[in-house]
């Protein structure tokens, strides 16, 4: 049990992390569109080259996701975690992920959803940032030590599918309905070209927010999943309660 | 399947509705309190005169129950659905209290959590203020019809008692730590001297909270439970992690 | 605890049971076109006018359910249990649907599901329902002694909105690609004018259908979610697994 | 909330309730029979004749429980709750069953589960029962004021088939593996011959306890569920811990 | 997110997995004996030679469980993943136990239940099965590229004990009476002579199908837990539903 | 699946296992006084030295564990399991874990809950435990050959903060409020110092475990959490209920 410096969440950059090429965009493109529009940087680190794919190149999906980030006003960067379809959960990844967290400073962090039935390398990703996340904020980490503590302010889970969605975990809906944030997210996820040509993967995302968005009565929502319990000032703060039905 | 009006929760009304005296002192009175000193009207409908009590005379549970509220800055109102130990569920008493929510029309009511192991008034009176705020938007409910419709915006549960927080919910912490908010639950507790006398009630509702404040990093806090996932318009809203260990 | 005559699920009716008119072809009007076309006969069990809705007539919501079982090619009834908005569990109610199942003799019952955060008298109708089928088994109920004992093949739940799905029970999905199944179902929702005008109830279900076919590799799929564990003579009647992503 | 007199839990009489004739011996015949060999007082609460069951008359049903209690070495009272098929939850009929607690003064009370796919009897008086125990602390309801106030030792629920056994609730599990008390039980379920004869009742029972007493190592064990956390003085009142494989 | 080419899962091969030599008989020996009775090939692979157990050498457990294999007219082959007792997940293990399935080319795969609480090897198994099934599908897996793609039919776990149950999945039972399959998936657990010297393991597992039987209305049954929900063309094929009590 | 020798767990040492120098005394250090108070012998394994926290360094940390564990009255050693931070699960570290356990043989160990979202070093451990308890019954593991075999009586979780209470579990309350217990603990807290400087943890253990008290109506209980269900001979032994609200 370490303690933690506390940080104020307001203008730090957004922090996103993908095991694969395309699964920010898929996963939560429409929220950080929303993001980077509003004013806020948003950077991306991608942990594979998507090499064990059944279509695409290493090269090309690079470029595919370079031109999304693009397109979403995020820069981006790559990691080496062992390769698509071989990342393992490793404290010497952790603490590489850790020192990511504490290079970039962000306020809010995007990781994939932990839910076990789903692509082996997602999971092991998500608990890496979880546990990075953590380990960032504490003193004596000898690995960690040529850079300053660093306590997010919050990690918040996104899932590529339906199926990775936490089911026991509270969510919050993010509307992404204004038509440039659309827009931006469905160019940046039609940029993996190689990808959705073989699957309807545009369509699976866009019917998922739009059902997420007939919910709470707006065009459409992308669902998060808080790792903790959100806490406020006043009932002022709550938003709105997403029901239309 | 009803249409429903939307309805801007900003500066409306809260409504909370307790099934005995000295509930929603016990449940959320520090919410409140930090409402009212906020601005906020608040109304409270109390649901019995506490009268199956082993302490305390119906006539004192009243004036005690009054007393408080004043503490909090709220206006009262008694509802007869049977007396205490006596509430059962039944439209009949969920359609008064859909009137109730149309004659007051309030942003946020709160409410007792519908978790079943707990006192069965408590049970009763959470799950129909929760279908009474459905049936309060539905314009052919014929006992309603002079009153114009109203859509709340959000209903949220709290726990009397710690086993009756809903665990499979998403809970939101609320900050009720300035001093001045803090004075006013705990005289709006202890205005309720009939029942203090016989059980360390205010020290358990400090206790519950003084933990949920260690845990944001903050003084006290109180846990409320939404009925349905939050919606936002941006990250920047969600407020802040309450993870401090 | 008594005992059970055993009766072969193959060839019976289908019985479907909506609080509402329109809540059958909403919550799972596919699965029933999917059903008659194949040679299977149904009947719909519809237990109010709609007459607490803010839009429609109960003589135009009669009407438009009408025309909807007849495009979904089944047979009607209305009973009452009291009135739209006015739907209270009581075991005289139970016992007037059970007498309905005896009547019937279905092998497959549909019903609204249980989930409590939902409209009152879908969960009111859907636990009398599935008491009903039990009740219907047993020889001893006075009130439903003119007719012979019946045992129901499988009780199934379906559910009007995402919300309503019971999360922890096991779920089914049911393939309603078929052209003429879907334009069935189509034709069967918007037969039901008065509701559709206000709300997208329309889109709302080709959404949640069109993301569960996804998910199975399919055009639309329905989801329905049996009361009790499925058991087959051998993995081959196990179907397919609903997982394409 | 009213206060509680503490209660020592130790000689005072058990009380189990049964919705049928048979449900006690069904569900929890090996754990009475342990504890009246033991020395233990113990009483039955039959709801109902059976009058709705397909084999046996309420006249013989009556008899079977009579002697079945005999072979249990319980008492055995019958109170009319609606009959058989017909309790329906109720205040007034909660306030009744209270009204037995104070008589009886029971430290363990016995009643079925609240999980709600079973017979609509059993969840209607496991949740009087519960309900009950609570308002029998209370001073003030009017209906009880002739008796003193009882608060019993703890609420144990018992299941009578393995879908009534409540999954997230804490699982204890009684050795009833003694010869004596395995035969006490075995006779009191076959004093039910009006059942047993239709159904492998008395099968089902025993090869529960047989795969629940393989667990923990002993002949047979009978599973129950605490309403509440159990609490203890030391760790050596833990008890054995239920793995042996 | 790569894509599937869809496979008919009709009269394709079973493959199980084992952790150690007497697994899948314990676990699921009755539906395999089902399946080849009915003229599906069977295929083991046991990752173990129970070096670390108590009783039996890893030559006697060997030859044990190839007469096993026998009796269910299953082939049979071994796998080293460390040994008894150490076989932990690594990316690696995984890819071999994928090139395993693209060279059996499987529509059903049984593998055991990933519950934390039990034999370590297990869950540690279960979990690579799960993650091969999907890296079979892969196009770009380099340490599998010798092979075709493949995408099985349906991932089932199984449980060698009632503690090992998934409780949150959706549970189906499969039919085990007839009396040449009974014989056969007994005679199989009892070829572990070595093991069933000091434990009741074939009392356990016949307890516990004899229990799933009773609740569906035959002889026994064995409950498998599906990875993924089922869909099905019709309610037809939905089979029939398991209670009886 | 192997054989497990029965042991009796009454007067054999209490084993407890540490990721960090204050984890014990922070998590369960009253049942501990509780325990030695009483006559049992307790033995703390502590798996790090603290060496990854802000404050404290790892010499200053070891003399704090070991005043710490003298003020409860247990011995205590240190393990190497990889460093602060650094704890990953392994087969190679359990079996180490297994060797300790044969050599103390204790009847109730003590270890971290496996909760997933807490410090990543406290699930590693408390999984690394459940399975050496496990793998310490197991006549063949070659590693463990030279120690006999040990089957504990029973394996229970505690929790080092509120979010680290495994919901789904069983808990059990142990009383802690006898003065020289609470004395003893809050002093071995105290011990600390490099830590409690900086959070306020005794302020956040004393808090939860008032909670507790006061829910069971004694003045402070420590929550535990078994692994398995317990079971008893009588009733008589289940002890109280934990509710006085």
């Amino acid at each position: 049990m370490k303690p933690t410096p506390t940080f104020p969440p307001d203008r730090t950059p957004l922090l996103a992390f993908g095991a694969h090429p395309d699964d920010i965009e898929f996963g939560c493109g429409g929220v950080v569109a929303g993001e980077t529009q509003g004013g806020r940087a948003a950077h991306f680190v991608i942990c594979s080259r998507g090499e064990a794919a059944t279509h695409g190149t290493p090269a090309q999906r690079t470029a595919e996701a370079k031109r999304a980030a693009k397109l979403l006003g995020a820069t981006v960067e790559f990691v080496d975690l062992g390769g698509d379809a071989h990342i393992e959960a490793s404290i010497a990844r952790t603490l590489k992920l850790a020192a990511i967290i504490r290079r970039v400073r962000p306020g809010f962090v995007l990781a994939p959803s932990v839910v076990e039935n789903q692509h082996p390398d997602h999971i092991a990703l998500g608990r890496m940032v979880r546990d990075a996340a953590r380990l960032a904020r504490y003193g004596g980490v000898k690995e960690l030590k040529r850079l300053p503590l660093h306590a997010i302010g919050q990690l918040l889970f996104y899932a590529v599918t339906s199926e990775a969605e936490p089911a026991p975990l509270a969510k919050v809906l993010i509307d992404v309905s204004a038509p440039e944030v659309l827009a931006a997210w469905t160019a940046a996820m039609a940029a993996h070209a190689s990808q959705t040509q073989a699957r309807r993967y545009i369509e699976l995302q866009l019917t998922r927010a739009r059902l997420h968005g007939l919910r709470c009565g707006v065009g459409h929502a992308i669902a998060l999943f808080p790792n903790d319990p959100l806490h406020f000032d006043s009932l002022e703060q709550l938003g709105g309660a997403a029901r239309r039905f």
